[in-house]
């Protein structure tokens, strides 16, 4: 990787398939866009130690620390695992040996170090402020997630692979039903399918309290309940230790069954929601549905750089109103203020398709759009896609079939 | 819950077998923990918002905060899901509203406030420290982690049905294996049937950079690659984002395969890792497994209250030494400096059998005894079994076969 292939010689029998690291070249825009709102934010330099930021930065994951200045190449500092060599790597035990290393390298103390404020620990933070003592400091998170906002050439690469995997997954989902199944049933067996098309399985989220696993699967009245977090819909979850998705309710007839996996075959997530019903749904379900790939439409026709995300956020809101579906819209008793999400390492990233969000669409903006409705006695409809901006207009990148498919017992 | 049910009642729908809400008296007797350790260290209050101590105060999750000073029960600050409903429960839309909730109802502001420092991010302690304003501030993480090391009663409960589902759950293995497959194949496998059995999917973890997927299985000298994580053994990963567990080896003749998942069948996980070899393994390796069958026995004749978590580690390893295993004792390049650690809500809870551990074992201490050893050419062998400390001695919950397991391909 980078200046110095060891890591991925160190690491390579692992990863045979699909194991690419991202070439420096990919990297260095990375690099660039992250120093470039440093300097804009009056940072001289930021340590990085999150596993989602490291892998964003690196390609890889370690336990340790990148710093990094606003003018040349990373360094890494690694306490986990041993044996990583190269020009850009150095071991450490703790990172209270880092200044001193950085002075050998005639590298001087930062006045401004940012640091990632809203992802690591008080503690943690601490740690590093009393290690470094700048004079100021600043909140690298929020560098770090305006750099992720917009991807590169590289990682959209990763982003078709995840949805053409996911695509080929969901494929299956009609096979895998049986009339009696209970949703965690179902589930349990679409979760199978995932990992057998190269599910990585985790399900990264930003911000605290944001348990998942792999997914919701959500059928009848349990597509409304509300749940603690801050997802599209909730469900009741089977445990009250994970108050989410699917809730142990046997998949009735008139009732839909909305797939909501995470597509994370590679460390960049597709978002991607499709409907199936046993038996025919009512004809409100199927208008709203309708309505939902209507938006989508709309969303294909319209998207594009410099559309702002409230925007987005608004027009769906008044379409839902305007058909009658304002109090179906993104939940019943608890709704979603927000219609979309940029998607990348993490399920939520920016920007937000919500109303009080500044951001303005731009090329290499990558996210999902999920209109959904639930409705009494039926349960969710509407799909959810991700897209990507690019310089000329917006591109789907979940290609399926995107009617409600009709499961035979 | 507690002092009303209208939580309980809310989620009635979602959870039918064993959901089990903790009773009150149950919870009453962490809320006095807390309270004890609390005192000792100075504080007034803490004000608690992770999911993990949330769920252990309540036994429900919820996105909020609990106040909790050291005389009295805890009051639920709730922001999502709505409709929670209590005497203990209020209703909030920011944590900025709590300290005039809490005035209006004749509660002084704390003096000493202790919030979770070492979960929470630097952003959130700093806006709740604003927000409160307190003289001083502790840290409740340091607390709760100390109460949540001596399980209640309905907590050891939890555990029983968690180690007997797991039991269940690996039973079925050797019927999973085809020649052929890859380590990922087969735990794929062994993911359904976990699932099948109530594996609440999620694998809990304190700290940072700690992502895992439902646990690992390791084959060959995959069971030696280093990993960024503080996990007993490492294994190269299927992919770059997420280096720890199966690598997509083929599983070969005269090679072990060690299954390390999780057993979150309750929010109470048992741990527990069981050896299968395709084919004989060596001499050797059968040697190193017999030794760690042997430590099993000595804590079993050993373990009781008042036992150094660090004298456990030392005679563990001494005899590794002893039987020329040193080499090869918690991974090969690079060592686990643990044989053993606490399991709960989380795979990583205190205490840890580690060196420098000055903990003692306690009634009601359930934790995790791992000594494996990693042999070249062959793999992991070693048992991994959880047990209870009670007040006459010790008990290993998770009761099943500890020989090696031949596979028919």
């Amino acid at each position: 990787m980078t200046t110095d292939n060891k890591i991925q010689a160190n690491h390579a029998h692992a990863f045979k398939d699909d194991c690419v690291f991202p070439p420096e070249g990919d990297l260095k825009i990375r690099w660039r866009a992250v120093q470039k709102h440093l300097l804009e934010a009056g940072g001289d330099a930021c340590l990085i130690t999150t596993t989602v930021n490291i892998y964003y930065l690196t390609g890889m994951v370690f336990t340790g620390f990148i710093y990094f200045s606003v003018e040349g190449d990373p360094l890494y500092f690694v306490q986990r695992p041993i044996g990583y060599e190269g020009a850009q790597i150095v071991a450490i035990r703790k990172p209270e040996e880092i200044p001193d290393l950085l002075k050998a390298r005639n590298i001087p103390l930062p006045k401004n170090l940012f640091l990632e404020g809203d992802q690591i620990t008080f503690s943690e933070l601490l740690r590093l402020a009393t290690t470094f003592n700048p004079e100021n400091s600043g909140n690298a998170t929020t560098i770090l997630r305006k750099a992720r906002m917009i991807k590169t050439p590289w990682e959209i690469g990763q982003f078709r692979i995840s949805a053409a995997k996911h695509a080929e997954a969901y494929r299956t989902i009609p096979s895998l039903f049986e009339e009696g199944m209970r949703d965690i049933d179902f589930q349990t067996e679409i979760e199978r399918q995932m990992r057998k098309h190269g599910s990585i399985g985790i399900f990264r989220t930003f911000g605290g309290n944001m348990d998942i696993f792999m997914g919701s699967l959500l059928t009848g009245d349990n597509a409304g309940m509300p749940s603690p977090y801050d997802f599209a819909l909730g469900g009741g979850g089977m445990h009250p230790c994970l108050p989410i998705g699917a809730a142990g309710e046997v998949i009735k007839k008139g009732n839909s069954v909305m797939v909501d996996m995470a597509g994370n075959f590679t460390a960049y997530m597709s978002d991607m929601s499709r409907v199936f019903s046993f038996g025919k749904l009512s004809e409100k379900a199927l208008d709203a549905h309708k309505l939902s790939m209507e938006m989508h439409d709309r969303l294909m026709a319209e998207g594009k750089e410099g559309i702002a995300c409230a925007d987005i956020y608004k027009w769906s809101l008044a379409m839902a109103e305007k058909a009658g579906f304002g109090e179906n819209f993104m939940g019943l008793k608890q709704q979603a203020k927000f219609v979309g999400h940029g998607v990348g390492i993490e399920i939520n990233e920016l920007p937000v398709l919500m109303e009080r969000s500044k951001d303005l669409l731009q090329s290499g903006c990558v996210f999902a759009f999920e209109p959904k409705f639930v409705l009494p006695g039926t349960g969710a409809v509407g799909n959810e896609n991700t897209y990507l901006i690019t310089e000329t207009g917006i591109e789907k990148l979940t290609v399926l079939a995107e009617e409600i498919i009709e499961l035979i017992g």
